[in-house]
Parts: C-alpha cells; sequence; structure tokens
C-alpha cells in the first residue's frame, strides 16, 4: 500500500477560477478514494477542444472554480473499497464516459456506449454521491467530467478507468482517452466505412484526422477533408486525405464542389468541428439513398441541427457519435495494442508537449488553432 | 393489338383547375405510350394524403390544372416501342418512384430505392422529355408524380409500373402502390424492427397502421400509436398497437409517457404524420443509444427538421423513409404474395369504396380525418 493511501494528497492542480480565464497553479487537496472509485496519479493529459469549450463556458453554463481535463494516463495510487480490478501501480486511461458493466446499456449486447450510471457527468461533481473529491482550503473545486486530469492527483470512478499494459507509453497514449478513439470509431464502429467508398470530413484536427485514418485502413477510395486552416493540407496527406478543400478558397459552396467531385455525393460524411450548420452541410455533401453522416463535435453555440426533411426522404441517415462509439472499458485495450503494432498512428497528432506549468499555453494554441494535440506532462518533463 | 393502341383516347378525369378546388370530371385526351411508356386502364385508386398535401399546394407551388392520382392498380392497354416487359393485358401496379434498372443507384446493390432516373417528379410532367400526356382540348394539364391515376387511362414511364399476378384482386392491392407498402418496408427495410422491441407510432393512418401490423410481424413487444383521433384506439389494436396515447388527453408531453413506459424511451419511433415538430418528438421518444426516428410523412408546412445535437451524440439515429425502402419493381411482388397468403392485412385499411365519380368525396374524407383509404373504382362500381 502507497505511504499516501487514504489519507489526503495535497499536490498542485490548473484551477480556472472564470470562464476564460487564465488556469491558476493551485495547492488543492484530493480526497482519498470512496468506494468503487481509485485516485490516479495522472502522469500525461492532453488538451481537448470540449476542455475549451466548457472553459470558455461556451453553450453550458459556467462553473467555477473547476479542474478540467478529461483525457489523461496516470498510475493507480491507491483504491478506495469494493475495488477488485485495479490495484496501485496499474497504468490506465480515464475515461470521460464509463462503463459500470450493470446498467440497462452496459449489459445489453447492443452497440450503446451510454452508460446509465456513469455516463457524460455535466454538473462538475461524482457521479456517485454528486459531491467534488477536491478542495482549496476546504471549500469543493468542481470536477469536469468526472475525470479532472489537469491535477497531479485525482480520483475516478473505477468504471470511468481503463487498465492498459506497462508497455503502452503513456506520454502517447493518452490521447486514446478521448479525441483519437473517438474519430477511429466514429469511421470503424457509428459509420462503418466500407472499401472504395468516399469520404468527406468536415475539420481537420485530432478529430477529423483520426477519421481519416480509419478510413484510409478500412480502404476508402477517397476522403475529402475540408478545413479553413490552409496549413491542414500537407498535414492531412499523411493520414490519408486525398482532396482539400478549404471553403475561404472556393466560389461554390463546400458541398457543391464535394457533390461535383464525387457524382452526387459521398457515401459517409464527419462533422469533426462542432458547428450545427456544418452537421447540415456534412448532409447535404451524402449522397441520396444511402448516404450517412456522422456529428461527433459538441457545438460552441446554436445547439440546435435544421436540415430539410427531403434530405432524410431521399435516403440520408443522421446519427451521433460520443467517444466513437467504443464500450470505453471493453475496446480501448485493442486501440492500444494497435498502436503498439504500429497499426495506428498517434505521435503524429501530436504538435506540442508542454510542461504541466505551462498549460496556459496549450489553451492559448487552441483557441489560436495553432495545435493538434498539446500533451501536458505533470513531471514537468518533456 | 387493342383498338386504341396507337391512338389517342378520349376518356373521363377528374382535374383539378386549383388549390383545394373540388375536382371536375372532364373529357381529357390521353396520349399514346411513347418509346418505353406503357399506357393503362385504370382500375381501382386510391387517395393517398400526399394527394391531398399537393392539391392543397402545401409546402410546393400550384400547379394547375392537374391530374392528381399515385396509389393505382390497372390493366396495360398498350405499350410503346422498345417496351418488352408489359404487353397488353397485363395487370398492373403504378409506382410513384420508378426503377429504371439501369442508374447509379438501381446497379449499386446497395439499399437505395432513389432510381437517378425515374425518381420523384416534382414539376408535373413526364420523366423522358418534361412534356403531359394529358390534353384538354389541346392544351396540356399536368401529372402528378408521373402517375395520375385520376383519370380511365393514363400513360406511365415502363419503370414507373410493375407486373403483378392476375390472382390479386386490383380492387384492394393498390393500397400497396404506396401508403400500405411504405409502412410495412419503413419497418422491416429502413428501421429494421427486431423481436421483443418496443415500438411508438406517430400518427395512425394507413401508413401508420402498416407500420404496426409489421412490428407485429417482427414480435415487437410493446407498439405504441399516438394519434389526436380517439376513434383509431379500438381499430389500431387489430394491427398490434397495445397502447393508445391520445395528445389530448394526457398531462404529459407525449415524450414523457412514452419514456416513462418504457424505461427510457422506445427502440423505434416513426413520424407517420408529416410534420416536422412531430420528427423531433419522435426523436425525444426514443431511447439512448440505439433509438432509431424513421421519418416517412410529406411535412405540409415547416419542411426543416430541428432537433438538439444531443439527441444524436447520446446515440440517436434519423432517417428518412421513401416508399419503405423497397425497389419498387423487384420487390412488390413479394408483397402481392403476402397478401395473397393472408401474412398482411390490406382489406381493413379500406374504409371507403366510392365511384369515380364520387371522387370529391374521398378527398372530403381525408381532410375531415374520417377515413383510412378510400378506394376509387373506375368502373364506378363499387
Amino acid at each position: 500500500m502507497s505511504s499516501t493511501s487514504g489519507a489526503i494528497i495535497k499536490c498542485k492542480a490548473a484551477v480556472a477560477w472564470g470562464a476564460g480565464e487564465a488556469m491558476i497553479m493551485e495547492d488543492v487537496e484530493v480526497s482519498p478514494p470512496q468506494a468503487s472509485e481509485i485516485r490516479i496519479k495522472v502522469v500525461s493529459t492532453s488538451l481537448c477542444r470540449s476542455d475549451v469549450t466548457a472553459w470558455l463556458s461556451q453553450a453550458q453554463p459556467p462553473l467555477f472554480p473547476r479542474i478540467f481535463g478529461h483525457e489523461a494516463s496516470g498510475i493507480v495510487e491507491s483504491v478506495g473499497e469494493e475495488v477488485t480490478e485495479f490495484v496501485e501501480g496499474d497504468h490506465v486511461l480515464t475515461l470521460f464516459i464509463g462503463e459500470c458493466m450493470n446498467c440497462k446499456h452496459c449489459v445489453s449486447g447492443k452497440k450503446s456506449n451510454i452508460c446509465q450510471k456513469l455516463g457524460l457527468e455535466r454538473k462538475g461533481v461524482m457521479h456517485s454521491d454528486q459531491k467534488t473529491r477536491f478542495f482549496i482550503k476546504g471549500k469543493p473545486v468542481y470536477h469536469y467530467c468526472a475525470v479532472s486530469s489537469f491535477s497531479e492527483y485525482t480520483v475516478v470512478h473505477s468504471g470511468c478507468a481503463v487498465k492498459i499494459t506497462k508497455d503502452a507509453p503513456l506520454q502517447k497514449v493518452c490521447l486514446l482517452s478521448c479525441g483519437t478513439a473517438a474519430g477511429l470509431g466514429a469511421a470503424w464502429n457509428v459509420a462503418d466505412v466500407s472499401k472504395g467508398s468516399t469520404v468527406a470530413i468536415f475539420g481537420l484536427g485530432t478529430v477529423g484526422l483520426s477519421v481519416a485514418q480509419a478510413a484510409k485502413i478500412r480502404g476508402a477510395s477517397r476522403i475529402i477533408g475540408v478545413d479553413t486552416n490552409p496549413e491542414k493540407n500537407e498535414k492531412a496527406k499523411a493520414f490519408g486525405v486525398t482532396d482539400f478543400i478549404n471553403p475561404n478558397e472556393i466560389e461554390e459552396s463546400v458541398q457543391q464542389v464535394i457533390k461535383r467531385i464525387t457524382d452526387g455525393g459521398v457515401d459517409y460524411s464527419f462533422e469533426c468541428i462542432g458547428d450545427t450548420e456544418m452537421v447540415t452541410t456534412a448532409l447535404q455533401s451524402c449522397c441520396d439513398g444511402w448516404g450517412v453522416t456522422v456529428t461527433l463535435g459538441v457545438p460552441k453555440t446554436k445547439p440546435e441541427v435544421t436540415a430539410h426533411y427531403g434530405l432524410f426522404l431521399t435516403g440520408r441517415t443522421l446519427i451521433g457519435s460520443l467517444f466513437g462509439g467504443w464500450k470505453p472499458k471493453s475496446d480501448l485495450p485493442s486501440l492500444i495494442d494497435m498502436y503498439l503494432k504500429e497499426e495506428i498512428i498517434i505521435d503524429d497528432l501530436i504538435t506540442h508537449n508542454l510542461a504541466f506549468k505551462d498549460i496556459n499555453k496549450a489553451f492559448d494554441l487552441m483557441v489560436e488553432g495553432k495545435c493538434l494535440r498539446c500533451v501536458i506532462h505533470m513531471s514537468n518533463e518533456c
């Protein structure tokens, strides 16, 4: 048993005190794990666009002070009562949607990953008791997605972490905790992209490029990437994008170009921006008859998707993808294996490695659109 | 060869001269069929809600004078050049969406029934030459869906008719030409309703009741019917509806009731009204994780479907169904067989049999919501 087991841990955490305000490195108290919980020493954590969306309080109410971060790797420091699947020293990835293995959805045998007990947590607390495990001078600090990895230590439900092999480099595989896995799964599990098919991807960030590599692995014949950042063009090729469209550089609408060059529209389109207007464009870019649009993004502003009924009547399908349809605990180890066998790319999605103390730089880079993934290393060594 | 072959036929047709104006029985000239066309002596034709929607010019521009009707049975009177699959005397059903057997979609091997050559015709003319085959004193009269069955004779493309066995009673099976097949196919081909599943159906007209019987045949455990007409309750039971909800008789919202009685929402919901607001309600009535909403109706007013992105992100799918996903020429004969083997119900969907001369009564009944299917018999015998 670790020397800290059962005791409050005092450590550093990046605390956001208000919408869009720079994080401040605070001394926080992290409670010991309660029943069915584990406490994790975070090793590496990457910044996802949805952290930024929540930090800016876009399309969601402000909740501060708060510790963000949900895409992380770490080592189990201690376990609470009733925890049997983890022991101290286990390597883990955190899960922003958990898998309780007991609820109607987890036992359904169906494709659902919408665990009814450990689903997306939006109130800034733990699922079990609606309380926090972080305090500053005794005052509670809100969690984010029941993960809060921008802290040297964090507490999560044992259903919100997955044990991984110690062969996997924690400094890299944290990306599978959210964005990369979300993109791969959207193409494989949700759309089920087929060999020879055509694909359009709106937004070539980490998620979009992961969709691209997944489509390439499936043998898609044409992968059209859409992004307003011209620098994405070159990068995208390595992930399988065959055609790059910059909406600012064309005279027609994006959907017109896509329909023209694909003789009626693509087989699959993916909205990876978090823009409901673009969901409509993605639907319009799909072909009649069997076109499938997958929406992955978390909208920053208008939360309503609007589309003419005729798009559906002529055979299009709109489907959502949360974490790529993966059942997180059951499925993530297989993605780790694929990475270790060099079957999927993660490393090239990491554009920046930052020390924890420089975490605000990661937020700046994301807001400015100058990064894919910034990985923040808690050791401050990178 | 019939005595009329190659000549103009003068016959009676019910002509609409303006939006919502009663049809007038006119003497029309029906051109001989051109290449790849056939001329049909209509036997029976039922009135579908979409005829009424177009007649009222709801959500579509007015196009008059026009001959409506698209759900019909008949006998081939003569065939144009290049027609090899039909001969005079063949029994047929008309098809409001055709199957050319040659286009990208027809040969795709995929589920699409969106024929690129003979798809839904909206301009009131024939697909081939954008002209009409009906005239009154030499002046053209618009078609409807390239079928126009409210005429004693009509001309359709040979891809817009399907040959059926002479064992099938033409006075009944005309319902398979649109509404009944649309409902059956939405459940079987599009949603693929599974045994033991739960289903909600919005709108218990001919289409909705056909969805219900299809879900019952698949072994759905609970079939919830939603309709504001209390008289539908009793009728619906025969088609498999297990729970009837009248939105006017409940204090909660429909989606609240459905989610409560099904522990989180149904597996499949079907919008059979033609109301985009109700598509949203249908989505909200589905369960997280694997809920599927099928939209079948043609909206009378607001054509935009609007729904919160969260409904998709938590695992719902929205998919459209035109003619139930059936490939019309390829698939309809199997439905005729099922009817003849008494495996599907058609007769009980026919609430009224009317003589052609009384066709306006059918429109009145549909507008007043007092019928399921009115079958109009061209012989004036019923």
